[in-house]
């Protein structure tokens, strides 16, 4: 267990096993105690394990193949729960606005995060769909979200199937700051990116995307502008559909 | 270390004794090894210890009794890193849009959750300052922050000074939905906020501010309409400025 945050590693392929109700419920509980805004808890978790409804929800998830997990957990910014609770008290409560979303994600990614560690610590392998932004008008449709509700988060949740692939990161010197913002010179950037270009599983996407390096990779093939934009205007929408931006 | 999730306490007070780099290096080092989109660690943190900068953050932090810890750490979405590096090898970096902020966030908010569980489980106290969105402007001033770098979570860190106090949480079928979402009823609404609403604390909290109850406290006093209204226009501009948001 001392170990298990420099050794963790993300799960991608389950076992058919189902997780015992009460043991996902479990987790949740425990995830609940992780730290949140104001104590407002500003977030929801929607539990998918229907066959039908994962099959719906795994198309809007690329059909990859941690959307084949077992469960599925979308969690969600919501504000509609506390805004409910505050009309029923007579409050007028403000949070039709970008900066309520932002409070609601921070809260609901924590959570979220708290999720992942606990079910790897008690044995299950978890993968964050990275996708739920992908298709978030689909998937709010899906799960029947309603106004000041918005996916912001997808988990993949089950029994490991096989180990999952240790990842190097970037060295820690690339990601802490001291006092201020240092910009790394070039030659600094070269270096640091080093240990992931001369991984041999990044070098086979470099051929197989015929491609010269692994930043056109990331950035043309991976996540290419065309489609941050694409998402950009769709999460928008979204935002003002759901009442979190004016339309 | 079995309950560590379930009796989790937020600390609020610090002794002064400093926290030693390698010990901080070392915690920031292993939660780099949490989840991130696509490998790619749209984040950074910047740690502020010396004095003088530690008053000048702590101001922005309306001078919280928690902004006195030792170490502050901000959490920022960073994709100018990658950006510079996607350039340096030939790539067109098309991460100057809203999508790219959400990534980043989303990356930079597991990454300081990750912080927070291994900081509290080596027998630190942290806290949340959910105040780094109310001066994002300052903050990104005085830290020194580029294009497409963006303040999101601050945490303090320190040995605490005293045991935090426990917060109760809604119960559990307050925030889990099972295949889809359901709207609670009025009544249901009503009895799954008693656990707060009868807590001693909150109740002083009514009295002290003169309402009527405790949503009134939340919605008027604590994270009123006009505050939220002007945190969203400030940090909307900041996306602009910092260049995920078209001008």
């Amino acid at each position: 267990m001392k170990d298990y945050f420099l050794n963790r590693k993300t799960c991608r392929l389950y076992t058919q096993e189902p997780i015992p109700t009460d043991k996902i419920n479990d987790i949740i509980f425990k995830a609940s105690k992780a730290p949140t805004c104001g104590n407002m808890q500003l977030y929801s978790v929607v539990v998918t394990e229907n066959h039908e409804m994962k099959q719906k929800l795994a198309k809007y998830h690329y059909n990859q193949p941690a959307s084949e997990a077992p469960v599925i957990l979308t969690i969600c910014v919501d504000f509609n729960r506390f805004t409910k609770w505050c009309r029923l008290r007579n409050a007028d409560a403000g949070y039709n606005n970008f900066h309520s979303f932002l409070m609601g994600a921070t809260d609901a990614i924590i959570f979220a995060q708290q999720i992942v560690t606990i079910a790897e610590m008690e044995g299950l392998g978890t993968c964050y769909l990275g996708t739920v932004t992908y298709n978030s008008h689909e998937i709010s449709a899906l799960l029947q979200l309603p106004d000041l509700v918005i996916p912001i988060a997808s988990l993949s949740l089950g029994y490991p199937a096989q180990e999952g692939e240790k990842t190097d990161r970037l060295s820690p010197e690339a990601i802490i700051h001291y006092e201020s913002y240092r910009n790394l010179s070039d030659e600094e950037l070269i270096d640091i990116y080093k240990i992931q270009e001369n991984n041999p599983e990044n070098q086979k996407f470099i051929i197989e995307n015929n491609k010269e390096n692994l930043a056109q990779v990331f950035a043309e093939v991976r996540y290419p502008r065309s489609v941050n934009e694409q998402i950009s205007k769709d999460f928008i929408d979204l935002l003002k559909v759901k009442g979190f931006l004016d339309k």
